[in-house]
């Protein structure tokens, strides 16, 4: 069962294509050498090396083939792909080699690399996003005036419209909108520090530098920020808590789908391999368990804020080992909890 | 060393005087009765009762000494001290009694307290992080220009400024800011519902019954969100990072205290039992365990996120058990590091 | 709502006398204490002060009044109570203060206490799960032969008896108990290293030393344990795991107490304030609050296993933050389980 | 970077083949084919099909070759493979199709499998830690009488022998092996249980059943633990503890190799893409960042440990999401801390 969204049959019902895609090797390595590139071309931009040089070393990286063997023997050794990533890119660009990666350092290329990976995601998660909204809307213009049973603490209550109940579920996302619109300025970044962060070898450039990269990359230009993690930390708050209120309606469902109490009707699956003529309301399982991995996954990026010195090898590897998988998750639940708002039905 | 904030002798180190106090039990009766107030006089605002009733109601709440022992009884039978104190309530408004709390239900109250309890923190927590802004431009402006090893996974890199650690510092807390200024009318609501949080017993003057309890509370009037708990877990979120943040700056003042590197002076306490030529770097070191401590907790608020129907009892108590102690830890965390940076110097 | 098990009303329903008795200040004093005595007198035994210093110094010891204001004051300054303590008892002690803690260290004083408070915190827990265990047996005995429904995956599957899932709730007790066993001497064990946990200013006493106290405390003697903190997280683990076991119980029972499902009857409390011919499942609620409590704090205690070289001022201090209220939730979680398996009755 | 230990290049740093193997689709399998063939020739052996069907479906279960895209879309509708499974298997079986899964149920063949994979995991983790064992013996042989500075609270204390660390280092393995001497009969325990966990279709052949089928794949015996998830609550934790105790040493590793205290050497990679002549110890670092994924995983499945009734969709999913990989961490851990171990030398 290892590494679930891409297991051979579990993914089908735990992963996301669209953002699998977002945080694949092979996109990351494209977001590394746009990086690469715009990096050469600035550096030709404030006369670091000359515009020949600078066209040359960009070309190398645009045109470059990944050598996922060489890159992957690298990573072994180093702990980084960038090393063997830039050994590889001087060779490419040969009598160029001047122009790769001069004065940039590890942080510069995947955290910028991280941003853009940021970027494609918050496209993903606002478009998931409205089609909830539509979905939860549609709900409510089939199943609103519908009567059920209010209930608090597991217990019936008064009744209540069931568009009351679907509107506690929306209202929590257009928060989620405005925090995703809040946020996004505060990661969309490119990162320039140099190899410790204070842009000391880019001097007097060093602001014209990142200027350049964020141009060409479609970042906006800021301070270094390669130890300063909290903007990582708030993307996983935000990633957490949108898998979250996907969890409660998958509670809420599940709930409403029990015998004896029936106030709603699921299509499709479900099987069961020993009672053929029962269904489970696997979709709003699996929004629960989405919410409570992607919980279980946010504070690995709050320990991470104590990202030590110039730079943690240790705290910054961390996120890697949980931030895909999170982004993935919650995708993934906005996308069940829409096919779930859209098929759902009174019983 | 149960309870650490309130240790007879742990506490002195752990504790935070200003956010114990936000937290107190007392405090929050305060908040409480307050509530109960202003919903019996917008009951008479809206001729739902009399003037004279509503008023009357509204003063024996007001002027009504709680009765610890009483409200203590209470929860233990019933998980929540609201049914203990309307009681009491309506007891001490006599023949006012149908002015107390009538159409309210235990959330509106403690939600709405809670409302007001966020609104103090968040007061204390924008000073505090004008405090360490200030402190750490102090620093910047003692320290700023000396020179220090600048370290990249632990090895000693390039000399950098010992200015631009400490803007790296800083940054995040400029962040922190911002988000707490972007949250908190997503918090600062009054929770107006009712028994299943559709207002229809307190229709068609619900509209005006929350605002008029918001504007005696100086809350918002918006939407019941007694089971949309996304403000809780974000601003949870933002404790932790404020934590993290702080726990940065310890992590970097332990690593810069050390013999054979020595980069930074740390006056005051710390002694060894064993050791008594031994100065420990304390206040470095509980930056690192109250953010520690704060990433802990934080998944909480996030699993609190399935709160099932339009009210559940486990999910809401779980909130009290860790939101607390959180809010405690981030503001000690920022009174410790504004200390630290003022009493640091160079070695 | 600060601290909640020591809160003015709401430690009612979540605290625990019995535990937090055991993890209290005035306990955890008369451990170190009880440390210090059998240091004092070891130190004589070894020859390493007179008799008589070792008498005198371990009856100051032990007649001490602890001078809380004094040790909360050293706190402040120290992050721990042992300089300020040893301090004290030096001029307690007099003439006889070289009997005073000679060759000790704050570890061996604090670990060994928790090593002691472990051990009356394993005899409660052994205690309540042998009530737990007999509370189950008797509702099987009350209720085993009655017919629910079974489910899985929240939808009803075929008829069962009550019998097997209560057996399924008793199951992991027994494992619990098992497990209990065979952690207790992992973790009984007293911490004697002296400053840096190599006991070497106690040779070629060192040995001895550690057996005299350790059979002064009812402790066993082992090798010195400070930074290897594997015993606390597994300890924490159980503390977790039973209180797991018992969010269980809670979820079943608050699942058959559904209307509409109403397969099990609880008597007492759970009054709501809007509705007052309701009745909460509040006890049921609670064992799901406090399992998702305990599995929220414990992450903490393995992080601290990353306690760095001969002592962690951070990693030991989280331990003291979660490990308290870990174990009174699951202390208190066992209680609340026993009581609703005495109370409960069929629908 | 989504799924790290499968990634394209990072799986060179952080993925452990060996763990890898054990978890990945391919062998789970081949253990839940290998329970479909043992299941039926115990259905055979009990009479309860003839003994040529049994053998007939036994044998098309061994001979089947898995058609992955079918089990997959199966998955995707019913989020468990079983059904799709068992329809393949009776296809394949033909007339022999009623001597397939007669009485059992998804959580029996899965958690079986499950059990399978444990213990295999279990013979993993065993030799990985007696090499670790014998790379810190080796250590502690080259480098033990070395002087080295005693450091507590991040300072220097007094000078220690190398050694004092190593035997520190090394004392809580020597626990975790008793660990997993203590928990491997609690979990590897063949699941039989039926449809609702009770065992009623199989009776009164239910125990000679789970006989069978336990002799047959090398497990023991038990009572249906379905709905009882301490085991792997348990199991995660040793492995959590794993992580951690590695993640010592790779703390104290990076702290001896910092310059100005060079106390350590470390032969290998560690190249930085910015300063070519710069060594990181990413293999120490990577001992970090593995021991706090491995906390990080670890709640989830305690919260599990809610597992609903007699079966829990949404519990039973979040161990799949968290486990493979907290045992993937573990094990890479014990193989990179024998690594540093066993090239490490004085500085």
């Amino acid at each position: 069962m290892s590494e679930i969204f891409g297991h051979p049959w579990l993914g089908s019902f735990f992963g996301d294509a669209a953002s699998a895609e977002i945080w694949s090797g092979e996109r990351q390595m494209v977001h590394m050498l746009a990086f690469e590139a715009a990096w050469s071309r600035a550096l030709g931009a404030c006369g670091r090396v000359s515009p020949d040089v600078a066209e040359r070393a960009a070309a190398a990286a645009e045109s470059w083939t990944p050598d996922v063997a060489a890159i992957r023997d690298g990573v072994a050794l180093d702990g980084v792909p960038v090393p063997a990533l830039t050994h590889a890119l001087r060779e490419a660009a040969g009598s160029a080699e001047g122009g790769v990666h001069r004065g940039a350092t590890s942080q510069d290329v995947m955290d910028s690399a991280l941003a853009l990976t940021l970027k494609d995601m918050s496209v993903l998660l606002g478009q998931r996003l409205r089609e909830l909204d539509a979905a939860l809307a549609g709900l409510a213009d089939r199943f609103g005036d519908t009567g059920i049973m209010g209930r608090t603490r597991m217990q019936a209550a008064i009744p209540i419209r069931a568009g009351h109940r679907i509107a506690a579920w929306a209202q929590p996302f257009s928060r989620h909108r405005a925090r995703l619109a809040d946020l996004r300025p505060r990661v969309e970044i490119v990162q320039v520090g140099g190899v410790v962060g204070d842009r000391q070898q880019l001097e007097p450039d060093a602001e014209t530098m990142a200027r350049h990269v964020a141009d060409a990359l479609g970042l906006a230009s800021g301070p270094c920020w390669h130890t300063a993690r909290d903007g990582i930390a708030e993307y996983g708050g935000l990633l957490s808590m949108i898998a979250g209120s996907c969890g409660k309606i998958g509670t809420d469902i599940c709930l409403m789908a029990q015998q004896g109490i029936s106030e709603i009707a699921l299509p499709g699956g479900g099987a069961s391999s020993g009672m053929p003529h029962k269904r489970n309301p696997v979709d709003a399982e699996l929004l629960i368990t989405l919410s409570g991995y992607a919980a279980t996954q946010l504070p690995a990026l709050h320990h991470a804020l104590r990202h030590e010195q110039e730079r943690s090898g240790s705290a910054w590897a961390l996120e890697w080992m949980v931030l895909p998988g999170l982004a993935q998750a919650s995708a993934r639940a906005l996308a069940v909890a829409t096919r779930l708002a859209e098929s759902a039905t009174p019983a």
